[in-house]
């Protein structure tokens, strides 16, 4: 479906220095194109500027290819890294599960009542427990059974099969299993995972048992992209909620579930959004 | 104290149109500043545009008026309500008061250890109990008892001292006294309130009895602009705390106190920063 | 399902004196049976008193009707009003719905997990929208259309229908229908309601519309047991979320939903738990 | 000041078995005592009951001793560990402080309101920054300066100066100065430490720095009691406050003393009401 007049992204990070913003305002404007929400950014420490401009009645400048070719004459002055989102084009999401389907189910839900803008195009589960719920929303489902003797070999087909989907997205939603540096390297999209804990603490496996033995009074959920670095990777959500000696391993994992379905689905959204941006192992989160 | 380059802020609001991005930022541009922060909300209902840009390196053109000049000019061109606050002018805030002195005590450390950037330049309590306080911090204290019969003139009063103190900011620091609408109008500065509840639930006297006998299981506090309709001004910021069955009204009352502390300080911190805009009885805040 | 070893719950209340909690902790040790847990509260203001307390080793004192026949004997003696559940009985669960599926979908999904112990028995919507739901979950569905004209005629099916159910409660999970007073009268099982608002604020029609007009900085979501004055029946659970000027009424309730869901579900788990008790309109909730 | 009728604590923990609950019920209903507030609870894992029992009207059977003597013979029969708090006792209390004056002000503060029952008798400070602030509230300040040549003789000299002074509680108020094991071990008192994360996240220095460089989304504090591991005593209370890319480590300082404050206020609340049991490295915090 095309709208009439599209709305269009631009988020840009380059090194600060003065005249960012005038400059880049200057071209939409004289493209006709009407600012709708600008934010901006500037990492004091890092000397880095980040900015997200969406903007409309720039029709014509995408079809002829103007805005394309007069943003990265811009860019190319100010050493910007810069991507342009034009317009409808929704992005293509391919699911990572494992038995948990709490995480699953939430994305589905959100995602067929239109809370979050996507096509979900695939589900890939290392166990064939959530095949049924896929099929329930009528998504693709990849049974990708693994052993450490098979796991190479395994990746290696799930990336043919995420370039096959062209995914644009690939969410680990309670996937249960380590993805190796060569397929977060060759994956053809971002990466987000959803980590029960409140990062960094508590990272790696058994975090509700971690959280029990240590006897906090909180407990949180994480979702970050992933990195080479397991858990290390630029944090883009994360959110607590009490807990109490009442609180036995099972209780924090029930009262875990719900954070870790709105922490993700936040995240997710705001990755949809094109309201991120990552910078060292750190993110711009625009609009929240 | 005037540092060599200070920053300045330049708050817009106007019907909203195409091109005011753009038109901001190319008359700062060409003036030699350098936009540090910009950011801008359009209420898409209201079809009105909000915009706050601080930036520095203007220092010539605010010396030589042509910054004022130009940008009144443009806010001209596009019926722009605007405010320019130019570089370092810290703002005067007058506190009222009444018995309770943990608000007073609040802001009072904060403005001592920097944190609140002000002139705290008198503290007016209707009675004498807070004058210690006051004392403590070296900053004066005026006397105005009031009764029903001298409302009237014991207002008149205040609003002189506040002519003459200069006041750019009233806040009223659990004041506990009804302000007339007469003194609203002429007060010469904004004017904060914190309400001890999570307005528009137990507006008016007692909120914490109310609370306790609705037996809600959060308790919440809301500063405030004071407008002549009570408890129904412009909201600036709310925060809630879980509240149980175990709490009496004392409890509810303590567990406030905490409440109105932050939300107090971080409404004045707001409006000090030039990061609030109001519109109908409702507020922008930027940077939150 | 039998376990060997059922646990039962004891909940009392009645007016306040010395004795109490020795009275009924000597009958439960006299027959054998385990304190498991105890918790107990006076509302000093209505000198009441209440506890609950869970126990296990009674299954013999439970059989032979001994457990019964004693703890009435020490009820009488004080007055109390007692509500004992023996063991391992589930409640039997109706979900009335109108069009909206996610609080419907998350208890379903809850129940499903195991999350919440109970048995949904039948799911009741005034349209069809949501018979899939009901279908793919295997629970029967009735659908009771209604008009101002049929309103009498239909709430009497449905009190027909939740006898034949033997329905212990009544979720209504997003029914958006006014229900009578003499369907609350006449109902069989408590009555849970949620609304979405912190209530007392914004009761009534359309609560994120009213939020968004008023300007608050944080929505909320409460559930509540249903009486005959409308939302204003005992709470059982709030909670809220930090909104801000960027949110349009179809941003609040996005993140509404979200509250619902959990606000909902921790009602319906704590009256399932017997963890409610209620006085006047308000509610003690053991073990929160 | 005596009342005439004062309350009394009793805190036990022992092995779980049957008839605990019954028994100290008992216990107290013979020797006429009140029962006000009775909160318990079992952890499954370690098998270990806790109990807090608040009780009035046993004046008689405490000024003749049967109350203790009574209770002493219920706990050798089930190996129970016992603390029993006779009535008006107020706990003495000594601060240790840095430079940082936003926690010390607090305490202070709710010590002189009457919101946390203590005797405030002393304050040690490493520097002489907050002597003014000790002098104003007309507590005795100690100025203990410390080199790491003269660590062992600067801490007996403070174990000196607590016992001397009776201490029952030792609060580290922003202290910044690691406490020795020798110095845990003979403190006469409770030691309670405020750590500025949400441990386990964080420990050890600097961790605003540490929360800024690892780009997390929100910051903690974390109350504990002081133990010879660092940051690895059981946790008493911890709370979280949102952040953003737009925090710098300033703004997360400025942010989390916000917390701390609060965050140690209830901890040292809880701790001088007698609610705190610790087991291992964790606590049980009745009526929390």
């Amino acid at each position: 479906m095309k709208s009439k007049n599209p709305e269009a992204t631009l988020l840009v990070s380059c090194p600060d220095c003065p005249g960012l913003v005038a400059a880049l305002a200057q071209v939409l404007y004289s493209l006709g194109a009407n600012i709708l929400d600008s934010e901006q950014h500037v990492d004091p420490k890092a000397r880095e500027f980040f900015q997200r401009i969406r903007f409309d009645q720039a029709e014509e400048a995408i079809a002829d290819g103007r805005l394309r070719a007069e943003i990265k004459e811009v860019a190319e002055r100010h050493s910007m890294r810069l991507r342009l989102v034009e317009g409808d084009r929704r992005k293509r999401v391919v699911i990572f599960v494992s038995k948990s389907d709490h995480c699953l189910y939430d994305l589905l839900l959100r995602w067929r009542s239109g809370e979050i803008a996507c096509d979900v195009v695939g589900i890939v589960g290392n166990h064939r427990d959530l095949e049924p719920v896929a099929d329930q929303f009528e998504v693709p489902f990849e049974h990708c059974p693994m052993t450490p003797e098979t796991k190479a070999e395994v990746e290696a087909h799930e990336l043919e099969l995420l370039a096959e989907l062209e995914a644009d997205l690939v969410v680990l939603a309670r996937y249960m299993q380590i993805v190796t540096e060569d397929f977060i390297e060759r994956c053809p999209g971002a990466l987000i995972n959803i980590h029960h804990s409140f990062l960094p603490a508590f990272s790696g496996g058994n975090p509700y048992r971690q959280a029990y033995e240590r006897g906090v009074k909180l407990i949180g959920a994480t979702a970050h992209y992933v990195t080479a670095d397991l858990d290390e990777g630029p944090i883009i959500e994360q959110d607590v909620v009490r807990s109490s000696h009442r609180d036995s391993v099972r209780d924090l994992a029930r009262k875990g579930r719900d954070l870790e379905r709105v922490v993700l689905a936040r995240a997710v959204r705001a990755h949809l959004e094109d309201r991120v941006l990552t910078y060292g192992n750190k993110t711009v989160v625009f609009g929240s």
